[in-house]
């Protein structure tokens, strides 16, 4: 059967057309771009304390966690990060994944054990997408940050339980949800929310504890927590927070829990370390806020008006994927990595650079980016 | 809205009835248990060398990779695993994703782009199930190791392009699949063959290259490759492996890989490493082989007949759910750790003992942790 792979090459093909094809770019460990692509943004997983923690639990440990978590993968590391990651997020218990991927597919499914209805709003990141689709429970998309829909679609299914699944700081635009108005429509209906803040975690909230922190909803009963461990923790992983009996259920039936092999413990300390550097970080929290509106004020000026960031994302509007992608050729041929999104990794159908601020980043060069990507604008 | 708590306590008494709760047990850095359970088959995760590679990682590229793999998180290590990957498993190209969940996730989804229909074993891990689940497409479940069956099958849909799913060494039992007969039925008639080798690689095949080297499918253009680098390999993620357009194909649209973290450089390094000592490893191959037989001699005469292992995994039978706990915690209590499987973990429903072997155990911690697990015996 060569017949799948003309198949595939025909498939590629359309891609190609569409100007939607994606190319692996390796860098070195030296590398001497500025960074204003990825989610490191508080500069953290390159910390000396991050690195030494991570490397003293390689020597201890060694490096694989040998197992899933209920067979020979939970170490004392593990157990130590979740109850640190339960009081920092002022939840009651909480449970880490080897991704913030297979976490949000946990807590989705999870959720639908006492659900019959997942209202999901149109911007949520393809893994509670996933989550929805692999729980195979009827799943309604709202319009996005919404809080009026999603009262309408609760309305129109009275006494069918049912879990609203929104991001806190969506991934793409970086913009912020509407968390307390969604929670008083979710609790006033008796639905659950379950909220992802992958990228406010760090960021938002006292201490950095959050966007649901700082929306004050840390530690309600009808409020789950996801968020990954990769960006502003600077690691790898995922966690979801929320009252015992729900992470109980998880660890008792979670699939991506159960029949995946565990976080490595090296991983798991490193990441706890940065834990408290993160809850330690006003400072860096405090650059981000400036660079926030130094790159609002900039890139406006230059006719490129971006709301100004909720947390440490930004998006900026591109004409088309041809002129995202050769703006983004542009600015990393002159050191600057900034990301690319294009349908359909937008869920709009329209293309822009993706910026990040990144604390970690030396403010000449910081500002040096700004000028680059302001020259190489199409 | 604690309804929702409620129910879930309910559904936690049925579990706690039906003997099917979890309990994660943390183990320390110094943990002096034999282990008889996790899956480092051939000891490699705690390897000075290993150890080392991933600790110069570390501190060359930080902790996280910052990014997923098409933003910040493809490094030189990343290219360089993925290209010695794809020689070693005999495959035109590579791709590491962030666990073998997600990697049997995508190559499943990926399969769908150009297969209408899903023949899956009875006996697949999860990852794969779920990987059938989220890709929408009908899936016909077939007995356990049966070519003959999805023979049929295949022939009942005719003109309709399949992909038949298997593992090569299942995870539970450790019996191998019948991967010539397989392969046999499927490439005539145009089926493609998806292999999960987690439980071959680094054990079975020319230099340990996996139960697809072994059985001489190695780079056919009708066979994707997937496995996960978190067991023989000692360390964590996950692969596919493939016809280049079926990885291209992967790299555009991948849902798994394009919306998650990279696998951290130090991992990738690590697993790198320990991937040389895996094709040197004759020698540790050796050491499973002799404890192969010595386990089954052993258990057999103690009344607990086992089928001689294909891999390193070995499946022993408990008369129920409450003996096989009952078994693992006296084991536990005497300082052996061996897995216990249970349903729903178990696809048929029965109850058992999984032993691993590995060759990192000295011989005589090896040979008492048997006496120990005879003595505990129901
Ligand atoms: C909002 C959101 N949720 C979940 C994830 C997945 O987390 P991870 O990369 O740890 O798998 C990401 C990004 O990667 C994300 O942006
Ligand atoms: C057969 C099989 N496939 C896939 C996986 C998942 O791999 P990972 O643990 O790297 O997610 C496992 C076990 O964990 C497995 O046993």
């Amino acid at each position: 059967m060569t017949g799948w792979l003309d198949a595939l090459e025909r498939l590629s093909g359309s891609r190609t057309k569409a100007g939607l094809t994606r190319q692996l770019r390796p860098r070195p460990a030296d590398d001497l771009v500025v960074d204003l692509a990825g989610n490191d943004y508080l500069g953290l997983s390159a910390h000396p304390e991050v690195v030494a923690a991570s490397a003293a639990a390689l020597t201890a440990y060694g490096l694989g966690a040998t197992g899933s978590r209920l067979v020979r993968g939970s170490t004392d590391a593990h157990a130590d990060l979740e109850s640190d990651l339960a009081d920092f997020l002022g939840a009651e218990s909480a449970l880490v994944f080897s991704s913030g991927y297979l976490a949000n597919l946990a807590a989705v499914r999870g959720a639908t054990a006492v659900c019959d209805l997942i209202v999901s709003d149109a911007y949520n990141h393809a893994s509670l997408i996933d989550g929805c689709k692999i729980s195979g429970r009827r799943t309604i998309v709202t319009p996005h940050n919404d809080p009026a829909a999603v009262a309408t679609i609760l309305d129109a299914h009275p006494g069918q339980p049912a879990v609203v699944v929104t991001e806190s700081v969506f991934s793409v635009d970086g913009d912020l949800a509407h968390l307390p108005e969604l929670h008083a429509v979710t609790s006033s209906r008796g639905a659950l929310l379950l909220i992802d803040d992958a990228h406010a975690l760090g960021i938002l909230g006292p201490a950095g504890a959050g966007g649901v922190a700082a929306a004050g909803l840390a530690g309600k009963s009808d409020v789950i927590v996801t968020a990954t461990l990769s960006k502003s923790l600077g690691g790898a992983g995922g966690v979801v927070a929320g009252p015992a009996p729900f992470i109980r259920h998880l660890i008792d039936t979670g699939r991506t829990f159960i029949y995946d092999t565990a976080l490595p413990p090296a991983v798991v300390a490193g990441v706890h370390r940065s834990l408290a550097l993160v809850r330690d970080a006003d400072d860096r929290r405090t650059v981000l806020t400036t660079r926030a509106s130094e790159t609002v004020t900039r890139l406006t000026a230059a006719g490129f008006p971006v709301d100004h960031p909720a947390a440490a994302v930004l998006s900026v509007l591109a004409p088309g994927p041809e002129a995202a992608v050769a703006w983004a050729a542009d600015c990393r041929d002159r050191g600057v990595a900034v990301g690319c999104f294009r349908p359909p990794s937008t869920p709009d159908g329209t293309s822009r650079l993706r910026l990040t601020l990144n604390a970690g980043v030396p403010d000449e060069a910081f500002t040096r980016a700004l000028d680059v990507i302001v020259e190489c604008a199409p």
